[in-house]
């Protein structure tokens, strides 16, 4: 791919919040220019994590530079024990120290990790500061970047403490991604096919015959990208605080949830996306046995998934996992439990979930039983 | 007053996010009732000083169980100290360990430093839980209650870390503020006549010819505490984020802040509404001497709030106070400063207020001189 490609915009439409997305390869190398465009004026603050900052805060600073943008910059360790209270509250003290004003950003460079953090510190210095996102793998240009959820995670749970914050700009550099392992941009990729499965099943079809130039970088890759955070972007302008059709997103992640949670979030044995891949299948397959989908549209789901070399079974998890109770108990701890009820995102077929409120938990422990048992 | 008198309603306007104040005398016995009714199905977390606890919990726990509601309570130490990150910390651990829902609510009950301290955190646990506000000072139930702002002291400067979330419900009871000190009684007082000098010059008339029925307890408080948040959640709701217009409720503030932190935020010197009132004076004397409104309209300001026993000028401040510089610096500090420009609010005449951007710091320096040499 060379630069002269078109830059791709996704537009978030909230009302007074709404912003661009900027999707396309060696976009990083113009961001001041983008900023300078987008949020003009601003003094910039980068928060960014020691892994990302040795590959690409040079390039950032040097564009920010050239546009003559005033920036700090504060480094945080890579990993998700980042996400913690103490960090939290040692980066909005720094900010303070630094007297930024409300109009100006600050800049999340890296993944989920640095993103989530990142928008909650700049949601509640001086009840908030601009956002600007530069996400650095798969998994957060296509999710995070998208919905303005930010947090960090506690000894109850992950994410947790929070707010909603959106972006004034989100600049995606797909070749960025380059940099990222192979499981990385697997993981990342689970979530790009969510959004084939939640409501889009020509995007599924596409990406099953795409699939190889969206890993390899091409054009298809950015396509990938915009495809994903437009599909994002329209369920949440319909529902930003995530009181319905939002819940949607979520496909996958119940299950996804509970199997990082029994691996203790160790990401040597399991990643989100993983999660997320095996969850998807629990899900159809959930669906298939309680006959509300078809159990071909399930076995379709496992197929592409691993064709890309994803996770489909909990029996792929390495180590010895906890037994059903906890599984079960994992479940009724997730943050989308409502009033005790126990929710699930369920299907009717490919590119046709739906919220079901009330699962029935005798079936769905049969269900589990079965799973691990496999 | 017989509790027989009409509850009065304002409603804060703002779109999905509108609330309710409810105003009248020995309310506090019936917030369950009323919790029921607007927040219905919720649990409830208290949170309480111990000053406030004393006198008033007990009523507001009986008046939970009489409407059958759920809840725990959990108390802080009374005063501004409570404000900060340590604390802010521990009540988000609490209420996650209490595994409350979003759909459940973070009740304050007592004056400004637990209602900002609730809303954030409220603000922040699951990315927002529900928020009913029962302010116990007549400062909090004209002022905070309206308009969203929540937040923690940090120690480059007060309520410099927050959020803006809305409350569900306001229960403001003003047979509550009988047990106020005269002194916290006439702080609060400064920011009811606040709106007058605002927008609201017959509203101003109004408390020079009522203002000792509003001490006593008559109808005229509820009428003053009703018409002052009336005031407020017209200007909250033509702009919730403080962009422009709701920039007029700082009217006093920029000089109260700069005496409050040149008392060093000590109550027993100077509270907050002591500020306001001396600042008030000051906003006019320093209109009028930029020729921006007639002298007898200072005169008129500081007369009536002299009248209620306020403050009125820098001279009643016990103690030492530090060199012009000092004041100068804690101006240029304060929060509302934009892209390093000083901006102040002035006035025409009564009720005549607009914001000024870019005020000269020459005369503006001399002023202050001036005031603090007399």
């Amino acid at each position: 791919m060379t630069q002269e490609t078109a830059i791709k915009t996704v537009t978030v439409d909230l009302g007074d919040r709404t912003y661009p997305i900027l999707i396309r390869r060696n976009l990083l190398e113009t961001t001041g220019a983008l900023i300078a465009a987008q949020v003009p004026g601003s003094r910039v603050v980068i928060i960014t994590d020691e892994t990302v900052a040795d590959l690409h805060l040079g390039t950032l600073q040097t564009s920010l530079r050239a546009a003559a943008i005033e920036y700090d910059t504060l480094t945080v360790p890579a990993g998700e024990k980042t996400k913690r209270f103490e960090i939290f509250e040692r980066l909005v003290d720094d900010i303070l120290a630094l007297r930024l004003e409300r109009g100006d950003a600050v800049l999340a460079l890296g993944g989920g990790v640095v993103g989530d953090l990142s928008g909650f510190v700049s949601g509640v210095v001086r009840r908030g500061m601009k956002f600007i996102q530069v996400p650095t793998t798969l998994l957060s240009q296509v999710d995070s970047s998208v919905g303005g959820k930010t947090g960090i995670n506690s000894r109850h749970g992950k994410n947790l403490i929070g707010v909603f914050h959106q972006p004034s700009l989100v600049v995606a550099d797909t070749a960025i991604l380059d940099t990222l392992s192979d499981r990385e941009f697997r993981a990342g990729y689970a979530e790009v096919a969510k959004y084939g499965l939640i409501n889009d099943a020509p995007f599924f079809t596409w990406l099953e015959d795409n699939h190889s130039a969206i890993f390899a970088g091409g054009e298809e890759r950015d396509e990938a990208v915009a495809h994903s955070c437009r599909a994002k972007a329209a369920v949440v302008a319909a529902d930003e605080r995530e009181a319905g059709q939002r819940a949607l997103l979520n496909l996958g992640h119940t299950f996804g949830h509970a199997l990082e949670g029994a691996v203790a979030y160790d990401s040597a044995r399991l990643v989100h996306g993983e999660g997320v891949s095996i969850g998807m299948v629990m899900a159809f397959e959930f669906s298939a046995r309680l006959n509300l989908c078809a159990p071909e549209d399930a076995v379709r789901v496992e197929n592409h998934l691993k064709t890309v070399g994803l996770p489909t079974r909990i029996s792929q998890i390495p180590g010895q996992l906890p037994p059903l109770e906890t599984f079960m108990d994992l479940i009724a701890q997730d943050k989308k439990v409502s009033r005790g009820q126990l929710t699930f995102i369920l299907a009717r077929g490919i590119g046709q979930s739906f919220q079901e409120k009330a699962v029935d938990p005798a079936p769905l422990r049969d269900f589990l039983e079965e799973q691990l048992a496999q």
